[in-house]
């Protein structure tokens, strides 16, 4: 048995050849004929766009293949697939629209760009009958998008739960495992190379919440912004925090959650404390991990390395195999982000979850019922309190029942005006069950 | 946007209606309206082939569709696709190549007709221009062939190991965390539904077998026969030997494992000591995992339910719709076992792993000594060696370093010859490094 026989290579333009463009050159090389061989598609690398063709560079090109020029590399009618690893909103943006008017296949990588421009992309390329594929976007190595479009294409998903940030999980890893508080784990990650000299992409939560823009738009089939996900980083959390949730039984991660709830859908990235027996508990260091629930299929969970050039160039190159396999049949299989509808999104005030606090108040009789009474007041039921240092400056720390947002926030702004709290240190929120 | 509009429903012949096949059946009625949306793929259920068509029933259909005569249902001429969910090799079989012969597309969830007949079908499928897809028969709810074929198209794959049978890792999971010997969490698992009456198939590790074959056919291009797999079953696994494990800093599984080695491929079902921080160590209850190394993507970890009626039928209903979008274009697009080519599988004997070994000893000078000098002879260096207990028969618990099978065979023989050496109570592989 062999498989089919390729009509003839499918011709790719690169734009950007750096980390991941290289590592798409180089598994291209290295495993192209054995793709071929399984696939039955011949990926031939036409041509390259990158800032500076004249540069000194380890890999190699062909005379021609190189070109400063990304635009001529769109428009060449030699080309039947552009792969964008370049990054940013534009110009990508134009390029791969250009693209696309010019009847090329997509490819990419880029998680901002899909997650602020995709429906306008995805529309062009409906429109133009070409396939638009974006595996390597989100979680590199981690393959869920191919998991929820086709392997969970039966069930109706209702939560999106993931550690999408390799950088950040790194950091709560040192900072729970070497009791390192968030600047040396900050400077140790930067160290090892999981963290950009400015890391504010990953340790704010933008790179977090753009991938769950993404999977929650293809979870849930209405169009998320990355701007409309709510996001905390993880700047604030101390390694007293981690501390405290060791010792109730949690482990705290940077959380990427988006639920349907009575039609409508949340999406929010934050730090949480999780159960320690939760599955994405034990996801360590840089691995991102991405747990799915179906109502046929039940609680799925993949874990794999969310960055770096050869985990993205795996995803880039399959969906390489899935658009040529496609471009041989003749036309597009899927556009990949078809039948969305505009639907509301649900306010944070109103997302439900148990909450953390941790605060700093003067200790004297009467402070806990003080405390308390507001709690009371405000409808949120408090599941544990206790007082973990005694002196003018003594720490509570409180777990609560499920509260909604809006009500937490309440609390929180009478709580901040007892003449007996100092601060309000921290407020994590807490995923219950397993 | 909306989905591609079908050019006409895709009508289904439903091969048994017991608990995947009225899964199946429900699925289809609850979610067919919003599939069909998503993907294009209607999805008509047209014929239920079950042996009692009369039997009184939780489900109800049409008049006409449901039969007793399978053999009608494969050779209709309005049926597009077959699914087989009957089980078992004979007349599941001869019913499949039937099916293929009269051009309908197969969804089976059959692992060991699979594991067993795999390349006639395929072949046959092949010559007709039909699909077979599989993904029900491996893991259920563990999308992992999609994954194998298509996620990880660019990888060399170079080793799949798993957690493939939940009935198995329930009771091993019980085992650990209560303490109890084999029968009575053998027994305690038959009585929630995790284990049949007659556990043989699980508890002797042939279902893993079977799944394991399909999974190392697909990630290394050669034909494996599920006979072929060296198994063993967790049935001589005792309390004392998962205590052992948790002391030394393991886990005991029942694992699946196969491997690329020098050309040749290993396959091997057993128990396996597990480092705690592996990420299949954590893999509790009745969840299956499997962990997949490929030499872009690196390791890529999916875990979820691998039984029951509702993830089976996620798994078949979403090769439903893969069909249903090739046959929609007018031809199969791969038969999902291409390009295969046999290739020596590796003997056991030159499989290379740790060994962990439990043996009942006189407690007298010298003993360590005469055991020690049979593992120098034999070239198998001994990592740790700790007597457990004192008095007439001690319990001596070793590990070795890497050693051939072959080796440590040998070393057996020797060993059990001694007068010293009661019994050797168990020796169990360990899994090294992470």
């Amino acid at each position: 048995m062999s498989g089919p026989a390729p009509d003839r290579p499918v011709s790719i333009g690169l734009l950007g050849c750096g980390t991941v463009g290289s590592a798409v050159v180089r598994l291209l090389r290295k495993n192209g004929a054995e793709i071929a061989r399984q696939t039955g598609a011949e990926l031939r690398l036409s041509r390259v766009a990158v800032a500076r063709p004249d540069r000194a560079r380890d890999l190699s090109f062909e005379p021609g293949v190189l070109t400063g020029d990304p635009a001529a590399v769109v428009a060449d009618p030699a080309i039947d697939v552009v792969v964008e690893v370049v990054g940013g909103l534009e110009p990508a943006r134009t390029l791969l629209l250009d693209a696309i008017e010019h009847g090329k296949h997509i490819v990419t990588a880029n998680k901002q760009l899909i997650a602020r421009h995709g429906p306008e992309l995805f529309a062009a390329a409906a429109r133009a009958g070409v396939d638009l594929r974006l595996e390597a976007s989100v979680g590199a190595g981690v393959p869920v998008i191919q998991m929820l479009k086709e392997s969970l294409a039966a069930n109706r998903i209702t939560e999106v739960a993931g550690i999408l940030n390799g950088t950040t999980n790194y950091i709560l890893t040192r900072m729970a495992e070497d009791g390192s508080e968030f600047g040396d784990a900050l400077a140790d990650a930067q160290r090892r190379g999981f963290a950009e000299a400015d890391p504010t992409d990953d340790v704010e939560g933008h790179d977090a919440a753009a991938k769950l823009a993404i999977l929650a738009t293809i979870a849930f089939h209405t169009p998320i912004h990355a701007d409309r996900v709510y996001r905390e980083g993880i700047t604030r959390v101390s390694a007293q925090d981690i501390r405290y949730a060791d010792e109730l039984g949690y482990v705290l991660k940077l959380l990427a959650i988006a639920r349907e709830h009575d039609g409508r859908v949340e999406a929010h990235v934050h730090p949480a404390f999780l159960p320690r027996a939760h599955p994405l508990a034990a996801i360590r260091n840089e691995l991102n991990a991405v747990f799915v629930r179906g109502d046929a299929a039940g609680e799925v969970m993949i874990v794999g390395r969310g960055a770096g050039g050869d985990p993205t160039a795996s995803a880039v190159v399959a969906d390489l195999v899935d658009v040529a396999r496609s471009h041989r049949r003749g036309g597009h299989g899927r556009v990949g982000w078809d039948g969305l509808e505009a639907r509301p999104l649900r306010p944070m005030e109103e997302v439900e979850t148990p909450f953390y606090l941790l605060m700093q108040v003067t200790d004297r009789p009467g402070v806990f019922a003080r405390i308390a009474t507001i709690f009371g007041e405000e409808g949120v039921s408090i599941s544990a309190i206790s007082q973990k240092s005694r002196g003018a400056d003594a720490d509570i720390v409180m777990i609560t029942h499920t509260a909604r947002e809006g009500q937490m926030r309440r609390v929180l702004t009478r709580i901040e005006a007892l003449d007996v709290v100092g601060t309000v240190r921290n407020v994590i929120r807490v995923v219950d069950g397993e």
